[in-house]
């Protein structure tokens, strides 16, 4: 059965993959699973219709038949179980893959946020420039150990893993803040991400949407 | 195998119950799982031997013979997968109690950390006390669509699961600002977690801690 994905019908970051249908849509180009897209407006995203598949008036959902899901960790995970390529056979290593999961989300995520809301939800108030490397250093704080972890290994745990897709996908939202490039091998890391061919095809594909819908 | 996870030496929150171990000790009662705990100085939380188990230097860590874990949504989903009563037989019920999980500490979380930053990392600055409504209306707008998803259910999708585990542990940070009060549903739906056999047997272990370090 061929899922159903929501994206932004016109997205805020221009067609960066900044947006999180990126996270799904790289997960399905991963196994080879072919996949459609409905495009939802951000007045849409607050009507009852959406607001059914999703209670927090984001994107992207999930449909695949009688399912719906949301939250990228768990729908990337959805297609890892469903799917071989995206977690390891070894429980033990899969229970690893599956813990870089969400400490890419819950761990390093939140600090690489909240540096976004400094810049774009509160860039015009007083205190915006001088709490600015506040929350920098706290990106930092995280940037380091997951610099430590990582070591001079390709992938945080073995091979690539739904781990790895949500890590170098949370750290792609800090290209153009120059701080990755403190870290050479976090910067290499993301490089390798973005250089697989299923990435490149996820980016591809949801810059055709913005392209589109600028061109329309 | 008995399982062994870590813990504070001495809880920052005096035990209340809002440091992490709570809710894999949480989870473990849940299931009827004995375990047992090491106790972690904030010393040792940097040093090689921890960091070893857990990169970003927190608490708790789980381990079980080769395996070890960190991050509590995976170390509770990994407890949820092997033992009966965490998550639903049913595919599609399991695959949306999983996107309970992400949820709790991807989207429900974030927001209320930032709470907590502004009263102890930044209550010192001179922006604290302007900048606080903001924070709080973003909390707000998450626990506004979450009492809207919940209406007058008992958990958030049929059965209690690891997803209203780990969205109750998140929503117990709350407690105190006044802010769960706002949501009367939301307030009896974290009063029904913490009623549970299982959580109290948690919240006492965990007080013990902090009582026997106390009177050390």
């Amino acid at each position: 059965m061929t899922p159903t994905i929501t994206a932004f019908e016109r997205s805020p970051d221009r067609g960066k993959g900044l947006a999180r249908d990126m996270r799904v849509r790289w997960a399905l180009e991963e196994v080879g699973q072919p996949y459609e897209v409905r495009l939802v407006s951000f007045l849409a995203m607050k009507e009852p219709a959406h607001l059914a598949l999703h209670p927090f008036a984001q994107i992207p959902t999930y449909e695949e038949g009688d399912l719906a899901l949301f939250e990228t960790g768990s729908i990337v995970f959805h297609i890892a179980e469903r799917h071989a390529g995206l977690l390891p056979d070894d429980a033990n290593a899969r229970a690893r893959a599956i813990t870089w999961m969400f400490a890419a989300v819950n761990t390093v995520e939140p600090p690489i946020l909240e540096l976004a809301t400094v810049r774009l939800l509160e860039g015009d108030k007083p205190w915006s420039k001088e709490r600015l490397p506040l929350v920098e250093n706290r990106v930092r704080d995280r940037l380091k150990q997951l610099s430590g972890r990582l070591g001079d290994a390709d992938w945080l745990d073995g091979a690539f893993s739904a781990g790895d897709l949500m890590m170098v996908s949370v750290l792609l939202r800090l290209k153009g803040s120059g701080m990755l490039d403190e870290y050479p091998n976090l910067s290499a890391y993301v490089a390798r991400g973005e250089a697989r061919p299923a990435y490149k095809r996820a980016f591809d594909a949801q810059l055709a949407v913005f392209t589109a819908a600028s061109s329309g």
